[in-house]
């Protein structure tokens, strides 16, 4: 009897995926083996994890592609609040069988160009069955000069913020609205809040910029909310950050938005999550070397607050101060 | 008004993540920031990547810290499999917020215990929700010698297997049985079959050893089972692998179940899954150097068939050959 091997289901999902990864210098073992291997000088690594679950972290029936840059995304924007450079990921998708090889496929696209954007190259993954699609990416790389953390801001440095807060949770109301929009608003800002939520620009230059110019005291980036994590930078580095609600950059679409939905921009901006934007604190005698550089990469940044002696993070405004560091998402709300 | 913080349930749980990681020399910046750093001397770094699933990788009502194990053990066999050492790893956990932290905390505790016995270390990793539990790894260390790839063996290798075949796809009809056993088999042929699927143990060492000897022309971890990964190993390389039936290592827990429970014990070592075993290829000149570093190791070692030119992988006895690459677990069957 001859024996003709016949190629399993999941191979030939892994062989296409193959196809689709790209080569890179340090990329001495690509996908496909049981390890990936990459060559590396001397020095130090930077590493995240990102998992995003269907119906928690992004909505059912989202187009596979914008799914693979929105993983990406996540994890370069872990990446860039540390100051460090992109390298390479690894990719972990379980889908259900039944939606057919194109949803992982159509995963790895998103993925792949998410990251080339940012010269950073698939290294391997793994491809399973699950009854909903969850995918999960590792993503390391190199730190530009110091590792940037969260524990480094000291009282009487400024508090800055990349791009528009709030945006993405605006976008989110609106996808999952059906049809998804709000009476009174524009297509243009309707646009601009959807890409926000589906498909945010991680601040990778930047962030390695500020790495790299020992320009940032500390970093963070805003993924749950600007509340949330603006206390999780001030307990790391033991301060309080008072940031002024005048000063909140809230975007002309979120304006629109909150105006025709009869929500308060400031609440989105602050509890609001998925933003994938840049907090990071300054020296004050160093501000002025940041405005240029944001010019020149496009990324819009706000001074937003002042670090001070205390604990926990408050937005200010003419009639007080009031606590927001237990704003914002929290997958743990109900565990005990 | 005064900002009290209240910590956020999410970030309590990652504060006892932190507690109980361990550290290691080089280990930088561990849990807790946007990027775990590490620092590395110049060279190969091998990494990989395993996503468990609820109800797909493992049963509903799995002990956490077995779990954790398992999760580790999993990632550490594809390392093993590129002839790396282990050096740090990832952990992402997605699990229903109803369960309570005691779920998170547990894997993560299994996690860590079964890492450190290989000495690798936690260095970071993600917390979500998600309707079901799921575990992913990314893991990465260092090839001890040559990165062994699955794509070296010449015809005339020898086939090697670590282990006995088929003993985790007994403990998994057992673990799916209420109460968890068949009449007829003794207690201690039980526990053994229950612990190869719920708690296998990862040939570290000896995949680490057989790398920095360069003796493996060619190396797989058997994980969906012996066939399928041998005919991966066969089309990598571009030959047939010829294994013997007489040859395969029964272990006779596993006799005792297929007599017990009336199945053909050949078929689960062929086409069961989640053994976690190295399958490997070795010129014959070097066979005489395993067997005592095998033994050192108490690593059990099989030569269970040769490398020819063709392609497949075949079972042959004294009635024939059969093809086997086809068969074992296919997360895909019913995609196409």
């Amino acid at each position: 009897m001859i024996a003709v091997s016949r190629l399993k289901s999941e191979d030939r999902i892994v062989e296409k995926i193959r196809a689709l990864a790209t080569t890179s210098p340090g990329l001495t073992i690509g996908p496909g083996d049981d390890a990936a291997v990459v060559a590396r000088a001397a020095g130090l690594l930077a590493a995240t994890t990102d998992m995003l679950v269907e119906g928690v972290d992004f909505l059912p029936g989202e187009d596979p592609e914008r799914l693979g840059r929105r993983a990406v995304a996540v994890n370069l924007s872990d990446l860039a609040a540390m100051g460090a450079e992109p390298e390479f990921f690894l990719l972990s998708i379980a889908v259900p069988p039944e939606r057919g090889e194109e949803v992982p496929l159509g995963i790895v696209r998103g993925a792949i160009a998410r990251a080339a954007a940012h010269g950073a190259t698939l290294a391997g993954g793994d491809l399973s069955a699950a009854p909903l699609l969850v995918v999960s990416i590792a993503f390391w790389g190199r730190p530009a000069g110091d590792p940037v953390t969260r524990s480094g801001a000291s009282p009487g440095d400024l508090v800055y913020l990349t791009g528009h807060p709030g945006d993405a949770a605006a976008g989110l109301r609106l996808a999952e609205a059906a049809p998804p929009d709000v009476p009174g608003l524009a297509a243009a800002d309707r646009q601009r809040l959807l890409a926000a939520f589906r498909d945010p620009e991680p601040r990778v230059a930047f962030g390695a910029w500020l790495g790299r110019e020992r320009l940032a005291t500390a970093m963070i980036d805003v993924s749950d909310g600007l509340g949330v994590d603006a206390g999780r930078l001030a307990r790391a580095s033991g301060v309080c950050l008072r940031l002024e609600r005048e000063r909140l950059p809230i975007s002309p679409a979120l304006a629109a938005f909150a105006a025709a939905a009869g929500v308060d921009p400031i609440e989105l901006a602050v509890g609001g999550g998925d933003d994938y934007e840049l907090l990071f604190a300054v020296r004050e005698a160093d501000a002025p070397r940041l405005g240029e550089k944001a010019d020149a990469l496009g990324v819009p940044i706000r001074a937003i607050g002042r670090v001070s002696s205390g604990s926990g993070a408050v937005l200010s405004d003419a009639r007080g101060e009031r606590d927001i560091a237990s704003l914002g998402h929290d997958h743990f709300e109900t565990a005990r």
